[in-house]
């Protein structure tokens, strides 16, 4: 008798005993869940003896019977928005998740309802890459109508790619946030033995249970094993490698906390940080978004077509070099055409387009006074924007957004909304 | 009596002497360099005593007589292109500097004469972000040019905002080297008491000596104080800090090797990457590069227009997001422009752009078999680039501009040429 995906298994190989659920994988192994949550991959050869404790029943796990609440937990929402930790988790039917229903959700990740009474819904079903402004405000008002169902705290889980730009443009909209908003996802998807979901998930609910945090943040693994997740600061964060599941950094700046996934414990790490989220002022959310708001990274050889792209649009973010400069300057005839950037520039901010510049460096931030070029941009009514490029970016969309003065919107631009400006650079954060 | 710039004086205060000569400053301190090429600033309160050893004499500086060689030290040749460690340097006039003779360099950096004979001109003065690829092919027939006259090895010095670049650059222009060229630059200019120009320079200088490396590198601090400096490969390479000394790393790799400052001591760290740059076959330089290749980064909320300013353009480097993904599908009405993007990047493939993939997160590479979305990218022919997004460019520039057949150009973008490709992740180097 074959098991089949879904059923519940005792495996015996050699002097070891596994039990758990068998889960859908492409390689010659068998992939099972265990009853801690991990998944782990058996080598065929070798094996005595598969038993089948429990033949899985599709229809008794679609019972859509609602889950009795514990007084004493918090009450959490899981908004689903898409992303690798959603990806083939649908081991039931071994196809790509449609939606999620509470029982679902606890059956992939049993620990949560130690955590809290979890409320579970599929928002959207997509890559973070294909969001659009307009998406993000779809999330923004789901968490509105959480907030007033009276969820205690809500995760997000989205797919990883973009899900630091998710967590600033969610800051920006939902300043003053009486509960936390914790964006978690996977680097690894949850059918896989190596999926971090598990980790992230549970980290994310301990954080919303056991903190008195108010605001956005993102919660991934700290180092590539099972041990500690970061809770990092919604604008001062970036995905800084393309696959490993500590891939999330903050720049600048430390973590905010940390939890320890098998202690189950919270440690705040940049108490500075901390207590800013911890006050909460009035709640006015605004979660409008310019549309026409662009980025555009400088490079050697630039012409001035790509500046100009960006024609109409009433925002731009350059992410420029170092302290932040641009080809604009033409010290020989060889690169004479920089002084077609430079008037495509200054077209564009004739033209109405708020333009602010950051630098491709990451770490370290704009300084436009330290040298001529920068004071030059300046000159041309480039502002400063001492912050992620990416932050900027969706900044200035939401300033453009819900302020209609340009003089107003280009100094808060410049002003410290939610911490995301580098005017504290811990420096021994740098590529740690 | 007053002291002067450029005076060489005796300076007591309290129980300790200085002697060095007067460097320009803007504070209110007194800035000499000493005899051993460091910059310090004495407070004036508390001077006793500053005596004027001997008066700066302009005249006798400019004096061109040629330096004798000394026939047991190498040859080595300092090209000059501009940046920060070439600005204000000029400490006898008070501005910035014009020119450099091989006496003035020795005068700056007096230790240099130890190690080799010194021949230095001036190629450029301009800032690296001004760079069209037409100047790096000036950079490189003068590189030509040095070791046709017997250079056994070459220092370019310039601006650290896109020195990567130029390494890169020319390592693809001028494989097989028989020589070292080791770019260096410096963080602060070399008329600040802070200034790491001498110290890049110097150990540029030892690795030049003491080393059998032929090929191009980068030389700047491993840390921020002033002891080791690293050899960094000329393709893996970043600047990943807009202020630090210590801004440049390298990724995905171990850096090459490194040059203890105080011990004059070098130690390889990357013996395998050393090794590819020990043996030298036929020298063909090929220093064209094809001007119209360009970058983009994404972002979310992208229109077609930021593809299509890129319409008649030869390559195309996408600077996309985690494994290798663009804002191409529209899984709801929210997002339905994305397929506009996805009709504009088909329309360049169509018109002949080639265009390649790699990934903003810096660290990792892109993996574009691994979801759904870096498949369907790949059906659109759009090639994997496994390295960091500006040696894409520069790569695809160089190969449009030296070779012909496209299909070619497309085999050799995927294929390691001088290391650049990120074939071999080491796990230990992300974010050290």
């Amino acid at each position: 008798m074959n098991p089949k995906i879904g059923d519940k298994v005792r495996i015996i190989k050699r002097d070891r005993e596994f039990s758990g659920i068998i889960m859908p994988n492409e390689t010659n192994n068998i992939v099972i869940k265990l009853d801690n949550g991990y998944n782990v991959g058996i080598k065929k050869e070798g094996i005595k003896e598969i038993k089948i404790i429990e033949k899985y029943n599709p229809k008794k796990a679609k019972g859509e019977k609602k889950m009795k609440k514990n007084k004493n937990l918090p009450n959490i929402s899981i908004l689903h928005t898409g992303g690798t930790i959603a990806s083939k988790v649908d081991y039931r039917t071994g196809g790509v998740v449609a939606r999620f229903t509470p029982e679902e959700i606890l059956e992939l990740f049993p620990e949560l309802k130690d955590i809290a009474n979890i409320d579970s819904r599929l928002l959207e079903n997509m890559w973070t890459e294909d969001f659009r402004f307009k998406n993000f405000t779809t999330i923004a008002n789901a968490i509105l109508k959480e907030i007033k169902n009276g969820a205690d705290g809500i995760i997000i889980t989205q797919g990883t790619d973009f899900m630091c730009i998710c967590a600033a443009i969610l800051a920006f909209m939902l300043q003053n946030l009486p509960i936390p908003v914790i964006l978690t996802g996977a680097q690894r998807s949850s059918d896989r033995g190596s999926s971090d979901a598990a980790m992230n998930l549970i980290c994310a609910a301990e954080f919303i249970k056991q903190s008195d945090y108010k605001g956005v943040a993102v919660c991934m693994h700290k180092t590539q094993d099972d041990k500690i997740c970061h809770i990092l600061p919604p604008t001062k964060s970036r995905k800084m490698h393309s696959s490993r599941r500590d891939a999330f950094r903050a720049i600048n700046t430390p973590p905010i906390a940390e939890v320890d996934y098998e202690k189950r414990k919270i440690k705040i790490i940049d108490k500075k940080e901390y207590k800013r989220w911890q006050k909460v002022e009035r709640f006015e959310p605004r979660t409008k978004m310019q549309e026409k708001a662009g980025l555009i990274k400088t490079h050697p050889n630039m012409f001035p077509e790509q500046f100009l792209a960006f024609k109409g649009f009433k925002g731009l973010i350059i992410e420029g070099s170092g302290l932040g400069h641009a080809p604009i300057d033409a010290p020989n005839k060889d690169c004479d055409i920089n002084k077609k950037n430079l008037d495509a520039i200054r077209k564009l901010v004739k033209d109405g387009t708020i333009i602010a510049m950051t630098t491709q460096t990451i770490y370290g931030s704009v300084q436009m006074h330290v040298y001529s070029k920068g004071i030059d941009l300046v000159k041309e009514n480039i502002i400063q924007a001492k912050m992620l490029p990416e932050t900027a970016l969706v900044k200035l969309a939401w300033l453009l957004g819900n302020y209609k003065d340009k003089e107003k919107i280009k100094k808060l631009m410049q002003k410290n909304l939610v911490g995301e400006l580098f005017d504290r650079i811990e420096e021994d954060t740098f590529l740690i």
